[in-house]
């Protein structure tokens, strides 16, 4: 490790929650280069839905490097682009009458909803968006400003301007009275309030805590923003791409967001990707070029995310997605149910939170697991939840013997708090 | 072409400007479907100094990949990260004494730019910023505040604050006496200015059209943001990784820069990477976890990245880069001296730019340069300036044909518009 | 007046609303060149508490003129401002027991405000402010951003930032749940809510529509502004100085504001005066000289507010408030009762509102008490709120007539828009 | 004093400068409680250019108090506002050809620089506005933004934004060369310079240090703005009224403005008054009641400041103004030629200012000039300037009286400086 402490930047932090130098992994495993393998229950916070390494995405990047694939494109068209294009539309869209174009940037998630920001803006001709407590949405300054924690505000050293901060669906204050009074105030010409260029939302607040919103909550948001001429905004950044059982959060729920912000798990294999979904009225706003970024076209990318989309050709991993979820929440709420004080269980498909209500259990409870094997991340307010995304793919066994660090650790660290 | 016309975003830009389908790639050509090869002066708007596909970095992807290697870490250590900073500081700090920490942070420019003004901001407690005329740092609200380009700011849609803009030194009042007048204003309690927390500058303005600043102004601006307790923060993200003739762009002018953002090249074969080199005094403010992002350990990109240091063990490539830039500008200078329309020729190392003084002249020769096999891009106010920047491993065969390309698309360009 | 619309500025307003030329006034009249005298209930917006040319005023300020008083001091200490102090000290703050600073400024209320601003954030080291929808606190940038009508907000022309904006009590949404929402989020870290620097209130909004407070609420804010260590600011710019049945608006409450804003009113004869009332320990951060203005020392206004001071000596003037305040509400509410309309009624001492929730039928009522010589204002959201505000010193016979052209202009506008 | 030391607040400054209780005003004379009688060299910082307590205004004052004129009228039409408009536009507007609109607003400078700025934004639907290093302007958010000094900026508590400093004709950097600079960047669109909303500049910055611009600059600021569709706004607030030796400071220089903005001494009698001449053609962009104001309508100030026109209805005030101009600034160059450390004279009509390089000298000056009889302030950068500014309508024993107390307290400061 000495050559990170003594060279790499003091900001770095995974690698201070997690003491010890990776050398490989495979699917949910991490191992270390004392040969010490990790359960991953992490799946670098959230990007790994498909496992470390997964075997044909890997296949198929060797296959591309091989052949000299156009590696590097800003936004040039390429074959390997066009296959990821058409296997998205095929895949995704078409199956769910979405007629969205698709729009590459950045490969960041904070490239992705800036480039939102910018086009509900341009389109309403309104400076303001509504963004919700708890939210994390990015960490440049134009995503910073709608992402909620504190410390991460404090650290852009400059005022975060132009949004209005709802309280989210299960936040204190949050709920349809809430949206209820925010539409009042957007109705009456002396309330101080104009209407905003868009509401950004996430149907789970990963970073936030796994806060789970209700189909009928979004619809109100939904509902709000079209009632306004502001565009409704999905950041589906962290549990898009399957995460909670279907491809999309919003399944099933018979919302239409006019964008659509896509990261993390859709470049499958780890590999940088970001993309927009933005309904061709809004996107006919752009003028060429306006937002550009290097890195727009990757090619392993394109690749591995492509391989990615297969997954979806069938219902075979999102049922297995629904059946390991259902056990990792049945574990959690024996665990919550052993104590008195008040655990929360959260979460969906195959993201779920367990709130132990204090940030120091928390991390007691992610340093036990470490030790015993396992990786696991805090989230939250104050790091009070502990979040479980495993890779979707996790052998059964990892998945239960994650689940039993899990529930000795927090067995043992809430023993010592007592 | 009309998958990409019908389901991708209308702001893509450069498939406008190359209408064609990339299918493949290797040093310093392009072929597409057809078969019809290019030869790349653009090289992924810099990114691509050591060549597509480089051979080297290709064999070591691969191996890393068979390997399983830790594809995606975000900050945690592993030992392909270990190699890579290790390589970093003996290859780039250690032979000239440098001992900046290095940060590494979502992989794009962008990024980086804004991790170095929350630093700057956060070390001296101010919020201006400094920037100056025909600068480029990225797109995401903070950096593309310091972005001097009309219409990509226009694109942001609300206010782009924090900054204070002074003339680059080669722009219209630009030079020594524009410092000098600023330093006045600092010392001046009544002059509406107060000190900023940081000087960012470009040693050669890559995207502003190739405007190259000397050691003397680029001193007086260290100068004058050293004496008022500001940070010096050279962006190095197109122009850094060997494009001047050495590794930095700065490289021998003695300058003693507080950060240096890095980005683009750095990932060697395309792969997004980026990454800061702070001073170990400045660094020390950062707090754990500050300014985070998901995609900012990537092991693709620290294996091609780490062969793409093994280039500057030796001087060979650099010679070469020196050999070649001369060429390149003789050739442009002869271009420049056939008329009297007083084309500029102007740069370093291999990136040379004509200023053809006209952007629509510019269009029309890169439509030409096209149409006979070359990619070249515009850049400068309104796209005059004609900017070439191959691949610094470019054969001499390939280099010379480019020119050849290049010097008709000119002549032929200037000839129908007199 | 056609001097008036052949050169007056086009942002002229009341001369529209009342097209006649006031040649003179009394008291609670006003009489045009033609000699038609008008029943004044919109007493200068609040301003003429003491009547029009209040006799007792008018006989101190000629001989104050006469005997060549310090007109215009700036902030130079002058026998006229030191007996108004010590009057004020004498008749206000200690029968209250209360010791807070004076500070005059810019003879507006809205320099007033700007000057709490200015304290309150400098005291805290914070830039947002709570202010309430509905709420009017001024014209200026820095003030103007508290204000809530949109109208006005328009015609800032920049972004006005630094303001959170809360419900007022009685606005959708208001009461002590929107505070203890607000109260959550302020102790949430992931709430995207900063503690404030100050909450600024009016106790009555009179331009917001007549919108009457609680004690139990304005005790919620205050709790909650203390609780955060923010600054709790009363606007009492146009309720204060005896509007409400006693000095302050507050009185009796068992409030304890941090700093209280005063203007209108206070300078008696409609002469020019602002003060803030500070807490020492606030007021200690002040640096002599910072927030300046040329007319702070206004001899005249001195004179008169000194002499508007000795109604306050007894409780004749403010018994009489309440009697004719109580006759006032008694005719409104009869007038309400009269339609199925859901007219509100709304005030306490002498400010009253009648909420006829239609501002075209209050601007048909406002003109048709103009015609039969009685001057009345609309206030509120889209002005359907008509706003009485007599001098607090109008004769019975003139309070029943204008009550009574009042009662016949909102009956015929009520039969003509059946 | 010690009702104000207990009871003023802190922030109180000239009677810090000036420890003395006035009692009464005469012309150039205070006289404090003692009766110690000062020559005034201040005037009101500006206001009071026909003297304390003119008697022909008192006059006036008193048969308008008797005839109880309409003492306060917000913006409705009375027969005093009408004698003034009239007054003004025969008296000034009609000789000049000038044909603008007179906008009234609060009766402070501050005020009238808001509006302007509303409305230049407003016209052009552009944020920034161009200000000058030394330019002072007001204390309010909006005015404040365009004033330089730090030491009120600092006071603001938040980001001071939408405003672009160029350096002033005479300060480091200033002159055409800035001028040429800035519309260099203004005509390239990568300068990251937009076009400005207006240019508000003063033609002798007053608290800025006295310093006088050429015609042939103000020329090329005008030019500037027309050329680029800003407004050219003359902020005539201190130096208007008649103090350089005719109506206007940019009389005979044949500027045309947009807006002109006035006060201070427009009131006449140190009463409050505020008024923009405003071209009719951006004033038709107005809406009614946009901008208010509760003192807009001040009956003294339109008395007084009618009184205050006549001085203009012939050229003898005026020219005593030259005359007396010419005396001061011969003594003043006199007392400058007895040192030899670079004292600098400057100014115009009766402005005039005593650079004396160092604050602490012109402190001292000050305190000198006190205790023998003088009133007179310190202005510019630290306060390195004595500004001499006495009543136009001084005698000439007291100005001769002046200016050798003066030049006897610079002498004394100069020896024990040494």
């Amino acid at each position: 490790m000495e050559v990170f402490t003594q060279w790499e930047s003091e900001i770095r932090g995974y690698s201070r929650t997690y003491p010890t130098v990776f050398a490989s992994a495979s699917n949910a495993r991490q191992v270390d280069e004392s040969g010490k393998s990790y359960i991953d229950f992490f799946a670098g916070a959230g990007v790994l839905n498909f496992g470390h390494n997964n075997p044909r995405m890997k296949r198929a990047m060797i296959d591309f490097l091989e052949a000299d694939g156009v590696a590097h494109s800003l936004d040039m068209a390429t074959t390997t682009k066009r296959d990821f294009i058409t296997a998205f539309v095929e895949t995704v869209l078409q199956p769910r009458d979405m007629t969205m174009k698709l729009q590459f940037m950045g490969p960041t998630g904070t490239n992705a909803v800036e480039a939102a920001l910018k086009l509900a803006r341009r389109v309403t001709g309104r400076r303001d968006v509504v963004a919700f407590s708890h939210g994390f949405h990015g960490m440049t300054l134009g995503s910073l400003a709608l992402t909620a924690n504190d410390a991460f505000r404090r650290a852009a050293g400059v005022p975060l301007e132009n949004v209005v901060r709802l309280p989210f669906e299960t936040a204190p204050g949050g709920g349809l009275k809430a949206l209820e009074d925010y539409r009042a105030a957007l109705s009456d010409v002396s309330s101080g309030h104009l209407p905003p260029a868009a509401f950004v939302v996430e149907v789970i607040q990963a970073e936030g805590g796994v806060n789970v919103a209700t189909a009928e909550w979004l619809h109100a948001v939904q509902q709000l923003a079209h009632d306004y001429g502001a565009l409704f905004v999905i950041d589906e950044i962290q549990v898009g791409c399957g995460r909670t059982g279907s491809y999309f959060s919003f399944d099933g729920m018979g919302l239409d967001p006019d964008i659509v912000c896509l990261a993390k798990g859709i470049g499958g294999y780890g590999t940088p990707l970001a993309m927009n979904l933005v309904k061709p009225e809004h996107d006919a706003h752009w003028k060429p070029g306006e937002h550009t970024g290097t890195f727009r076209g990757q090619g392993l990318s394109f690749v591995a995310g492509r391989e990615a989309l297969t997954y979806f050709h069938d219902d075979e991993l999102m049922t297995q997605v629904r059946t390991k979820g259902e056990r990792i929440a049945s574990v959690l709420k024996s665990v919550a149910d052993e104590t008195d004080r008040g655990f929360d269980v959260r979460g969906r498909g195959m993201i779920w939170g367990l709130d132990v209500g204090d940030g120091a259990i928390a991390k007691a409870a992610t340093a036990t697991c470490f030790d015993n094997g396992m990786l696991i991340g805090p989230c939250g307010s104050g790091g009070r939840v502990l979040k479980l995304i495993p890779p979707l793919t996790i052998p059964d066994d990892d998945l239960e013997e994650g689940l039993q660090i899990l529930t000795e650790a927090v067995r043992g660290t809430t023993r010592r708090t007592v």
